[in-house]
């Protein structure tokens, strides 16, 4: 315990130091999914090589055919386990912009009234914040011990908020340098400010943009309403047409593959003591609008979803024009969970909306990503000793719980590599991920990190 | 009739420099919805005043609280009728700015397979084009005769099309100098390029602009998807309401007001050899998709409409973002027919759309304006004059048929100034007004000015 201790004190003593490397790379507007920011993505990634080489390990930026992938390895000590930590340095992007207090590039850290000091900025929580705590935690290691007390890879990925394209290619090509006894995300939330969580389940995702298209052209209102279609009404009955008036989604198929939660895990969901009203209430709503018969933990943990992400269509601009679009666009995503097949999610998707669209208009698909659900078994060792580390090093023990988001790698660590993944994050439900004035807090910076140093040392020691 | 042959060989002599100061006209960017172009409005109004001096109207930029009026009067000889021209000079955004084959604001003569030339440009037919051939009318007629045949007022507006905020007002402050025995509009279409026509009805239109708030920022689908409402759903469900399943719009109380169209009404319809295939098949459609029992013509003349114009919400850039959007909006407009009462659609509406609301969201009301359906009868004798003088100069006689568009001033000219309005213009159908690459028929505008010149003095000999 001596070199934990000492390492757990050299991460408080880098506290600042260790910010201004986190600010650095929010500074870097790495949005994978703007073309516009392809530069800054590897950028990203360049800040992030050097600095796993500088700690001491063997690092490169390996280009795909889209975002390049961070590539790093460090040797354990003979007989310890080898861990494979992923992570994301891509970000969502910013707008709208106005909403903002601050520049999301400039992580500022501002105190609430109740003294709690945050990290604001875009991605100052998902993910570089969280990667961060990760990477602080080897180089602290290091710089107290000379060596980690694991064999650590790590992987660090720029398309995870654009649908991972290059993932599935980079995983097959490099099968045997990513392969390890475990993986380590840090992508997730804690149970609260106080109590730390490991995931057991992951919704998969399936993203799918739908165009429709009517007229050849944009079309006066006057002369041609009331005998033209209009596309913005053929999407608005899809997409109204997708749930009941229970919330159930009414594409056909749709549940295949979707388990009831067993008893005694609802069970210990009940008892976590999670407040439907304070988590919607945090965000302005009242109402659960998911299906019925089922609690909001269960609505985001156990039960798939189908959302419209973003609708456009015509004139959206200032003032009034009165024209019957010639096309009307949706991004549309779907949550799943268990064993839910992407594939046939999103052909009974397409096929649900061919049969929607009239016979003098047209539909484009265009896909952005899919991927399973993840499930980790309830009894794992690694499940065990992780809750131990992080016990030690928070007011309140660790937690198992369920996740909403969707991390399209576990699927394929498990998958491809045959390996379980840890979902251990520090996040909180108020970071405001994805909108704008993300946030990180300072605790969970900090306190990440020395989490991390805990998991490894602990991991090290055998499981 | 020789001084209105010396006019008519005026107008041939003068058609490039016609040309010329339409080209002019149409340089300045008079969108009057985009706020950014507040400046080139006022620009187009002075350019359009200077004009009338010149030609001998006494002629002004008259303030409003939006933008400006041109006004113009020029007396005519003793005893001849006193007519008032309206047109408008502002113009349509241009967006989808990359589907225009031209600068849109640079006036380009082009000719097609059939040899016909046309005038491509934003604005060039609605209305900058329309209302030039009046004034080029009156400009021939002052330089060859000294004098115009009629009394002649002339008012241009700047809002036409961004619901003229600014004309009531105005035209209650200005009635005295408004009034006039008959008002003339040039902003409609011929029935085909040999044929005239005088547009007997004109549709009303209320626009709605309609914000649908759910939480109070945008959320992670991840986090709360399945738990939290998304006001894009919401927003789909409204307008998938809004039409049942035979095109018939299902607002309580939409069709108080709606005549049938009589039945020799019809037949005189049905014997203009409209083809509801062409129509369509010109805009890449095949389908009615309006109210089922109606042909196209009677869906478009004297059935109302609810359309949605305009919808976003959420992320809509390049690639996907997993958004559950804070609001969604949309732009919805209201053809009316007959007796539609402006005021009880927009009321019976905004039920409707409230009495979909969740209780945790809220809805908030952007009004576009409103005006009321027109219809002339069709024993005038100011129609008969007009069709007497369209026939001399075009291939075929002139028809009287209904218009699916919306001029708001026409039913304001009846109701608060006692005036009837004839509707003679010059488009045609195909020119993708409103749309990128709008374009008026050379032959439109040329003849166009004839028309005038034709009706003015037609009507100066007394109806």
């Amino acid at each position: 315990m001596a070199s934990l201790d000492s390492v757990l004190a050299c991460i408080d003593l880098n506290l600042e130091r260790s910010l201004g490397r986190l600010t650095e790379l929010v500074r870097i507007p790495s949005i994978s999914t703007d073309p516009a920011h392809k530069g800054d993505c590897r950028k990203a990634a360049e800040f992030l090589a050097g600095d796993l080489a500088a700690i001491g390990f063997d690092a490169k930026v390996a280009d795909t055919s889209g975002h390049p992938m961070v590539l790093a390895r460090h040797e354990g000590p003979a007989g310890a386990p080898h861990v494979l930590f992923y992570g994301h340095y891509d970000v969502q992007p910013v707008d709208p912009i106005e909403l903002w207090t601050s520049d999301p590039f400039e992580a500022m850290i501002v105190e609430n009234e109740a003294g709690e000091k945050r990290i604001v900025g875009r991605g100052t929580a998902d993910d570089k914040g969280q990667l961060m705590t990760f990477i602080e935690a080897c180089r602290a290691y290091k710089a107290e011990t000379g060596e980690l007390p694991c064999g650590v890879t790590i992987l660090l990925e720029g398309e995870e908020e654009s649908g991972s394209p290059s993932l599935l290619p980079f995983l097959e090509a490099n099968k045997d340098a990513l392969k390890a006894d475990i993986a380590l995300v840090c992508d997730t939330n804690m149970w609260d400010r106080e109590t730390p969580a490991i995931s057991m389940g992951l919704r998969g995702l399936v993203g799918e943009e739908v165009v429709v298209k009517a007229a050849n052209r944009d079309l006066h209102s006057g002369y041609y309403g009331g005998a033209a279609r209009n596309p913005l009404h053929v999407l608005s009955e899809i997409v109204a047409a997708m749930h009941d008036e229970t919330g159930r989604v009414t594409i056909p198929g749709f549940y295949n593959g979707v388990d009831e939660v067993p008893l005694q895990i609802k069970a210990m969901w009940d008892g976590l003591g999670f407040s439907d009203e304070a988590f919607l209430g945090a965000v302005g709503l009242s109402i659960p609008a998911g299906e019925k018969g089922y609690s909001v933990l269960e609505q985001t943990w156990s039960r798939p979803t189908a959302e419209v992400n973003g609708m456009t269509g015509g004139y959206t601009g200032p003032g009034f024009k009165t024209v019957i679009a010639a096309e009307a666009k949706a991004k549309i995503s779907f949550r799943l969970v268990f064993s839910q097949d992407p594939k046939a999610i999103q052909e009974n998707f397409r096929k649900f909306v061919r049969d929607r669209i009239p016979g003098d208009c047209s539909v484009e698909f265009h896909e952005h990503g899919g991927s399973p659900a993840i499930q980790l078994p309830f009894d794992s060792p690694w499940v065990g000793a992780a809750r131990e580390a992080l016990t030690d090093e928070w007011p309140n023990p660790a937690v198992t719980i369920g996740m909403g988001g969707s991390i399209p790698i576990v699927g394929e660590f498990k998958g491809r590599l045959g390996m379980e993944t840890l979902l251990i994050g520090f996040g909180l439900g108020d970071d405001a991920i994805h909108s704008p004035n993300e946030k990180y807090e300072l605790s969970s910076f900090h306190k990440g990190q020395k989490s991390w140093a805990r998991v490894l040392d602990r991991l090290g020691r055998g499981v």
